[in-house]
């Protein structure tokens, strides 16, 4: 069985995308959790990851011989692997705009990521009202996510972006996270699709690790001082 | 025929990949260049971009009504359905490999990116020589790609990092152009194999357009004053 690595499920939006992914669709797997630190030179999570994995980031997906990095690329390994799974969506046209958004989110949404960072047990609504009218770029970001939602939803007809579940949900899920934590306001239509999201085992399932951790990490806390 | 939009040749990295990779591999597409503006309001890129994407951004690859943007999920696209040009590696874990690579490019090595623009026609040593004595996170990008490369060479034997010419050279191609420009140190065999993918044709056709643009912006020119 392959061995998922990733970190804390309150912090780590990139592990909590392929364990959403697995763990929704069914596939088998043995969570390795390694908790963030500090990251300097004496730290335990980069002694660990970088034994197996050449760039000492979670996640890593670990198949045999094979460690297997960074979300996009385990996402397309998976989708090889298991393709009775169908995690990305069977039409040719759909499967492209799903990893296009994908790509995307990879890449982009840097003002979200950056002032927004996931902390799904915090409840941050002033902090995230002061980021949306201090920081154009905050906006601009939610402006692009409720137009990407709305448009795929709409096209799709629901529940997820693209009918079924696939990788393009699990990749947004920590933005949804975000989205709730931060109290960003969105459309009823995104907030209900939000809902459903988080409403499915596997994002449940994370949700709930996430609760149970009860860890603070000063490194992921830009706006809490404790856990109270 | 599908339209791949790109940017300027002398500075769009993200333009370089799909473009290189689709004429290295013999696969047809019309060439529409939308050079690079201010990127404000008034913006003629933003206007011609934004009507076929989104996020209004270069590459897009336009084929019938599907706009597939994005590098990453513009190389799947490619690689699906061109099968028998191998975009990617043919075993599962060398193909596995290259992906975690081109990921680990798309979302990484920013001290590189945002210190090392790239600028084909520009020789700016001393440029380099300064970053990487006053920007620890050069270096540290700089030594991971030297270890990247170095691995799949020797792994593979060459002439590119898994044999054939496949995705990963595309994707690594305006990253040999960096060193290139502004004249980081890097060991003799990774500068062969940077020479070697610089003469491959679809390449050298890519620099050749670079260097017949003649045109500076100033948005995209951070050591330069003007193209003399």
């Amino acid at each position: 069985m392959s061995k998922l690595y990733i970190g804390n499920k309150n912090y780590s939006s990139w592990s909590m995308r392929p364990w959403v992914l697995m763990t929704q669709a069914g596939i088998p797997f043995e969570e390795v959790m390694v908790r963030f630190d500090s990251f300097d030179a004496t730290s335990q999570f980069k002694h660990v990851i970088g034994a197996i994995n050449p760039v000492a980031k979670v996640p890593v997906l670990v198949d045999g011989d094979l460690a297997v990095w960074d979300t996009l690329a385990i996402a397309e390994y998976l989708a090889e692997r298991f393709p009775e799974k169908q995690l990305w969506p069977q039409g040719v046209a759909e499967r492209a705009r799903a990893r296009s958004i994908c790509a995307e989110m990879h890449s982009g949404f840097t003002n979200l990521r950056g002032n927004c960072p996931m902390n799904i047990e915090a409840s941050l609504p002033e902090v995230g009202a002061r980021l949306l009218a201090e920081q154009p770029g905050v906006q601009e970001d939610l402006d692009r996510i409720v137009q990407m939602w709305t448009e795929l939803l709409d096209r799709h007809g629901g529940p997820m972006l693209f009918g079924a579940f696939t990788i393009a949900d699990a990749f947004f899920a920590p933005v949804g996270m975000r989205i709730r934590g931060y109290g960003l306001p969105v459309p009823p239509a995104i907030d209900a699709y939000i809902a459903r999201v988080a409403a499915l085992p596997g994002v449940a399932a994370w949700i709930d690790g996430a609760l149970a951790e009860k860890t603070f990490v000063a490194f992921d806390e830009p706006y809490r001082t404790s856990r109270d």
